[in-house]
């Protein structure tokens, strides 16, 4: 079974202290998982941060759980490499969920929404808090050390003119090659598809424009997918 | 805005014959689309054949929709290469049926669930008849000619025993490489992991046990990122 990991943002760099977390994270630790003093758990920040951390205690303090660790060991993670920022269309309902949940795990350092002729959707505030949540969950689930990032809308203008490679996903490209950059934007067309004047901007900015799989593939599934070959082909001689 | 795609599994080699189709695809053709008497749809039969039709009329029969189609050219696609079998477990609920559809989307010939140490979920017949929907819903929103094949139950033993390349998904594996096989078996793990039985089975069967990403994906997505990935890597110098 694995250690529970416990999100932690406060957790500092030296190990030795004790800490007290609460909330969302304290309730489920005792009354979930069940843990105890004298129980072992990972903290982690979402930065970087990782941290071995034994129970010490766990009280309810009028309508809260507190649980006390001590903090063992802490180790810093470096980000991966290439930082991968996916840009692209919010789909709908539960599938942006997916798509987030996706892109935590095949390693992607930042979603943003991106504003193209074929689609504007902004996700309201109650769908970023969800989004929030999420980002937690499937980092401890996942083992990250770092939380996705969720940015702000992009324009397409904007997004072409970002200075780190840029990658624009589309069936009129050609197969992802390893580029070795440091930083990578990945942009990702809406169901519409990206619109020819799009598409003539990106070539006339010299985008690489590349595909990734011979199907039309939905925009989550796409995203998911090109983040995930984007950062395996990044990897392999690296 | 593409031609609508009607699934038409009776849909043979020759042109020239005009065919009738019902149920419900004639219905979502004339109610949904509105396609009428002079519009162009594409009729496809799942298992590589493509046509151009065009709607001679529609009519309805007691309750059902029926629409007679001028077949006016038809093609045969070849199924894409390498021929990629997925075998993992089925995740609950709705997560199956995402699974399912992503696998489709990124050009796998074939799902089975798979009985290992950690799971012998066994989806029922009525999870079964709504992937037969998706897998359809899918091959003619994504543009395949051939439907995603669901298989069954295969117990990991003979998994390993099967007469192709096959590649075991797990954290301890190399990063994957091409092997130019013009069939793989993807073994994708359950949520708890594989045993470390299983693992000792696959190494002393010669089997290439492989990694595609850092983190612990969960097993839908790790399906669907590792079979693209196989997909690509063995498209790059195909």
């Amino acid at each position: 079974m694995a250690v529970h990991s416990i999100y932690f943002p406060d957790l500092g760099p030296i190990p030795g202290g004790i800490v007290t977390i609460g909330g969302e994270e304290a309730h489920h630790a005792v009354r979930v998982k069940r843990l105890a003093a004298g129980d072992t758990a990972r903290l982690c920040n979402g930065r970087g941060l990782i941290a071995l951390a034994r129970i010490v205690d766990s009280r309810k303090v009028r309508a809260e759980w507190q649980v006390g660790l001590d903090v063992m060991e802490v180790a810093e993670v470096a980000p991966l490499r290439p930082r991968l920022t996916v840009l692209g269309a919010a789909p709908k309902g539960e599938r942006l969920e997916a798509m987030v949940e996706g892109l935590s795990q095949v390693g992607a350092a930042a979603w943003a929404p991106l504003a193209s002729q074929h689609t504007v959707v902004e996700p309201k505030q109650g769908k970023l808090d969800r989004l929030a949540r999420i980002v937690v969950e499937s980092m401890k689930q996942c083992g990250r050390a770092w939380l996705l990032e969720t940015q702000e809308l992009v324009e397409f203008g904007a997004a072409l003119s970002r200075a780190e490679q840029i990658v624009l996903a589309d069936a009129s490209g050609v197969p992802y090659r390893r580029t070795g950059a440091a930083a990578v934007s990945l942009l990702i067309g809406p169901e519409g598809g990206w619109s020819e004047h799009e598409l003539a901007a990106a070539r006339g900015a010299g985008v690489l424009v590349a595909r990734f799989g011979v199907h039309t593939m939905r925009t989550e599934t796409a995203a998911v997918v090109a983040a995930a070959v984007v950062m395996e082909s990044e990897r392999e001689a690296g």
